[in-house]
Parts: C-alpha cells; sequence; structure tokens
C-alpha cells in the first residue's frame, strides 16, 4: 500500500485550470513536436514565430509503482493548426499495455485518436459531458478540431507509465486535418511500419 | 487483455444523467438502508410516508476481473434527512482493500466521509470543480449537506469490488447531522468495536 491521505484539488469544471495553487501543469509547445506534424517547415515557421503553446496537463506527485493508486488531472489543448493539421498532444502508449484511461470532456471539441500495437485504428469525437473509455493497449492521442480549448479531466492507474517514444518514432497511422472547413481522418504519409 | 473496444457516454456535466440511454442507474431508496441510519424510527416512518429516493448511480458493464480496466460513471445523491442526519450514501471499502478511487464534484455540495479498517477517520468537503483523492483502505460514504443533488462523477479500479457487508454490520464511527443548521461530524452511538 502507498501511505497516501485523503486530498481535495480543484480543477475548474470549464478552464480546467488547478486552482488550489499547489500544482504546475507541464507545457508542451510546437518546437516540442515539430517532427510530430506532417508539416515540418509549418511547425519550423511557427517556432520561428512564437513558439505558441499546444497544449498544458497535469501530473501528480503520486506513487508511480502501485497499482492501486490513481492518477488524475486535466488536460487543455489550444485551438489551432500547423499548416492544415490540428493542434494536438504527443499521444502515448502506457508502459504496462494493458491499463485503460477515462476521459471526461469539460469543455471546448475534439476527438480522441486512437490505435493498437497490431493495427486497429478509431477515433471518437469528446465534448463536454462526455466520457471516453480508452481500453489498455489502445494509444491515445486528443485533436482539438474546435475554437476554443478542449478541456478534459482523466484518470489512470498510477503504475500505467507513459510511452512516448513508440509514436514519436513511428508516428499515428492516421492524421487529422481540416477538409472543407471540417475534420478528416486522413492516412498518415509519414507513418512507418 | 479485455476486449472492450474504445466507447463514448454521455454524463450531463451538471444532473450527473447518462443521456446516451444505453445506461440505467441503480437507485438506493432509504427502505435499502434503515438500519444504517442513527434514527431508524424515523427512516421507518419516512419508507412508510413513501420511501423517498436517497441516490442513483451507474455501473457500467465492463470486465470485473481484470486490474487493467476502469470503471467509471456518476453517483446523483438527493438532498434531505433523515432525522437529523443527511441524506448518503451507503458506503463501502473495496474488495480488493488496496485501490483508490477518485471522484470530481459536478453539482452541489457534500462530504466524503472515510475511514481505514484501522480507525484512521477523515472527512473531505466536495463540491463543483474539486477533485477527491481516496486512497487504498479507506471505505468512503457521500453526504448531501446542501439543497441541491451531489453530483460526482467517479472512477475506479475494474476489478476493485464494493464490500458493503462490513459497513452495513459495523456502521461507520462517524455521523454526518445537522446541528444549528450546519453540518457537524459526531461519533456514531450504534458503532461497533
Amino acid at each position: 500500500m502507498s501511505d497516501v491521505k485523503p486530498f481535495v484539488l480543484d480543477f475548474d469544471l470549464v478552464s480546467g485550470f488547478c486552482t488550489s495553487g499547489k500544482v504546475k501543469p507541464t507545457q508542451r509547445r510546437v518546437s516540442d513536436m515539430v517532427a510530430q506534424f506532417a508539416n515540418e517547415t509549418a511547425a519550423r515557421a511557427m517556432v520561428e514565430g512564437g513558439d505558441p503553446l499546444l497544449y498544458e496537463f497535469y501530473g501528480l506527485d503520486l506513487p508511480e509503482d502501485d497499482s492501486g493508486v490513481l492518477q488524475f488531472g486535466t488536460t487543455i489543448l489550444y485551438p489551432g493548426k500547423v499548416g492544415e493539421e490540428y493542434f494536438m498532444t504527443k499521444g502515448h502508449f502506457h508502459t504496462i499495455l494493458d491499463t485503460s484511461e477515462i476521459y471526461y470532456g469539460l469543455s471546448g471539441h475534439g476527438m480522441m485518436l486512437m490505435e493498437t500495437p497490431e493495427g486497429q485504428v478509431d477515433w471518437k469525437e469528446i465534448g463536454p459531458g462526455e466520457a471516453l473509455y480508452v481500453p489498455g493497449r489502445w494509444a491515445h492521442r486528443s485533436i482539438n478540431t474546435g475554437t476554443e480549448p478542449l478541456v478534459m479531466f482523466f484518470v489512470y492507474r498510477g503504475d500505467a507509465g507513459h510511452d512516448y517514444g513508440t509514436i514519436e518514432e513511428k508516428g499515428y497511422r492516421k492524421l487529422v486535418v481540416e477538409r472543407d472547413g471540417k475534420p478528416a481522418v486522413i492516412d498518415n504519409p509519414k507513418w512507418k511500419v
């Protein structure tokens, strides 16, 4: 068992920000993900033009070796595009692959793009009041297809771990881009077997 | 691994009700918990007077033998009192005692009353935007101390299980009652060692 006592943290139901003042979010900018966008030239130009913030998320200081612990927090993913590709998170598998994750949409609109190591792909729209079950084995990346920040409350097992490397190396099989003013899911030309 | 595919369910961010139309909540009335209220005479009179609904909660049809699965849903706990004791949930330990639970307050105001088998007791207020970490080993009961339904989104490990029996038999060490118009935590006169 872990010696963690009950505690409460405030996460604003609209903005997603933790207002308890104890926890700072991790921030990711375009410069952290240049190679993961289809249009790297557009990404590099955005980095030179001010390197906008893509998203922020909270990770709590909880034990990472205890399967009875649950990690929780919010992700705040800003609206915007790199070329025709919407702002997105890095996306990851869990290191303990068979562990799931729950997302609960608080504000904004977007999509969760998911795939398994065996090549199954799926995507779900997520908005306010929509709870998404990401089963174990499914890599998951959030994509903001709207005009407001996409804010989601998340929970996953404390020992699940994050495998970002597989996605960084191989990319996702699919991309979400704007076509005729609407989101479209297309094959990723940079995807490597 | 469990063969569950990604899926989305709508849980209204204020009322907590699942609007996807697929899932029905479990309902608990005063008649389901007469012996757990301090004032059983008042509880029996309420049962005869119409047996009001205390709370409703969702449980999804997910595998219960897989530590990689997460169960999620909402609890809707109505305002009211039995004698001077606020409406509350049965409360439970997890059968796999060392598994935690996350509650995220959506609307209304209340309290989570918690205790360990070793006799530690704790309670936390919970309201909109407040995320509560209930560590493994802590039995937990929600209490509505307000005038609106207390609505919370919850997540726990799919194999955690519910041990209601220990609480039904021994009771909680503490009660939450209204004193001078305000919530007060007092010793439970019916608690058995």
